[in-house]
């Protein structure tokens, strides 16, 4: 088992979707993934937080393996993001962006972190994305997210970092756009060749394709009959496949497809509530029985 | 092993894709579902062509397992459909179509077939429908496929056909339509609670839903480099999973399964070429291939 180092945002979101409200609850990418990966593996965050981020707040992170030294505390507000999701949570449109203390942010990475093995790159400019992997000494594997502003807009650092991970962890919509390529099998094998040997497309409600040496590998997303809240659901994939990653011996094939389901499983617990509300309070028993469901949601008998 | 009894249109298809064109070939709902069914049991066939239908046209259904007494030959010109899909191949506008000989259509089932086990009426008016229930005797298994244009158009008569049959294999947006549900999962419980014990749900290039006795089972599409013509997909996946469910000793919840990916397998094959072409030269060899490469495709350890 190994521990993985991840940086990315924390922030307090304030959500309206078909099922109800949320405002200004902790949210934020690398929130998160942390609290994911934390299920499988130590977990140590760089990010930033402002002084209206309260010891109550802090509470989300209390009690899990996930080590706060590399969070950095600041003057000013926190991060805020304001989201509304469409009738059927399909799509949303952001209500507003502040940066606050994040349009500073520069990630400065403890001692204690420099030699973590495996590392997650949240969706962040891809020039800060740089400054953590240059301050990491030879990890084992590392791993990024990004969006279509960074595709668009710093396209030449994107590709510096894409050259530099072992998976590329995005959507379909990103995937098409970063490669230029409308059929997913082409968008892949184009993404491939700009360096991760792994790729992993999140298809939201369609579930995961993943690249494997042998072949793709697919997995649905769990049916619901009840989606609250879609926010986070990607980043809480990402910490879940991440966190199975860094807890195995060895990373194959098997433990890939493992992690992929792993990371479907907290992320189809994610959306059953507002926020981080269903994550906090899940048990380990509960995420082994939805990885068993997982089970028999895909598996035939073979001819 | 059980034949199996459909009825539904043999076409003339003229088709444009950003692959390619193909002008004036034979499909239809019936066609495309006798061929993927073929593969696996006897299938006979209810149906209409013209006069222009030639001996030539005719070879398609020939050295397979279809019964052709049922097909009508009247004077006339037979069905016309022409359709253009878009850039990514998922929707796709209609240019024309033209009932023709299909117009006037009343299905008679020869008294050889009105004792077949299995049964799939493909989309055709649910009169239509209808009046093939009631010329056959005890089957021991109906699947009904559907459209938007019926489920608007004459609900009344679609509730009595959804009333008397065991499965009904429609799409996404149909299920949507036909229950009032946006959530997949609530609108399979609806559709159950309007007749069919067993709901397929074709989501295109992202596979299938199905509801079972203990749960849903989800299989993805196979992932392509190239999809040629989508044309016929979802009534060869119907003919595959139908099939597949006649040819077993008894219909379980391994045999269902197992007949979701035999139809996905056929599916996956049938866009690879235009109009019926790839289905033309399949062998069982790589039906069966395909089959196991679905296995790959979706298969994980248990933790």
């Amino acid at each position: 088992m190994y521990p993985i180092l991840t940086v990315g945002s924390v922030a307090f979101d304030s959500i309206k979707t078909p099922c109800g409200e949320a405002s200004r609850v902790v949210g934020g990418a690398a929130t998160y993934f942390s609290v994911a990966a934390s299920f499988f593996t130590d977990v140590r965050m760089v990010a930033v937080v402002g002084d209206d981020f309260t010891e109550e707040q802090m509470r989300v992170f209390s009690g899990r393996r996930i080590d706060l030294t590399g969070l950095q505390r600041v003057s000013g507000e926190t991060f805020r993001w304001k989201g509304e999701y469409s009738v059927d949570c399909n799509s949303r449109e952001t209500i507003y962006t502040h940066l606050n203390v994040f349009d500073q942010f520069r990630p400065v990475l403890p001692e204690s972190y420099r030699s973590t093995p495996f590392v997650f790159l949240a969706n962040i400019h891809p020039a800060l994305q740089l400054e953590v992997l240059d301050q990491v000494r030879a990890p084992r594997f590392v791993a990024a997210d990004t969006m279509n502003y960074w595709i668009e807009g710093t396209p030449d650092e994107l590709g510096q970092v894409i050259g530099r991970v072992d998976a590329l962890v995005i959507n379909d919509t990103e995937a098409r756009e970063l490669s230029g390529e409308s059929n997913l099998v082409k968008a892949a094998r184009a993404i491939q060749r700009m360096g991760p040997a792994l790729l992993v497309i999140k298809r939201g409600e369609h579930g995961v394709l993943v690249t494997r040496d042998r072949g793709f590998f697919a997995a649905p997303a769990m049916p619901l009959e009840k989606v609250s809240d879609p926010t986070g659901a990607g980043d809480t994939f990402a910490g879940g496949f991440m966190g199975f990653l860094a807890s195995a011996a060895e990373i194959t094939d098997t433990v890939i497809t493992r992690a992929i389901i792993a990371g479907s499983a907290l992320a189809s617990f994610s959306v059953e509530d507002f926020g981080l509300d269903r994550l906090l309070r899940l048990t380990p028993d509960e995420l082994r029985d939805r990885f068993a469901e997982f089970k028999r949601l895909t598996h035939f008998d073979a001819l």
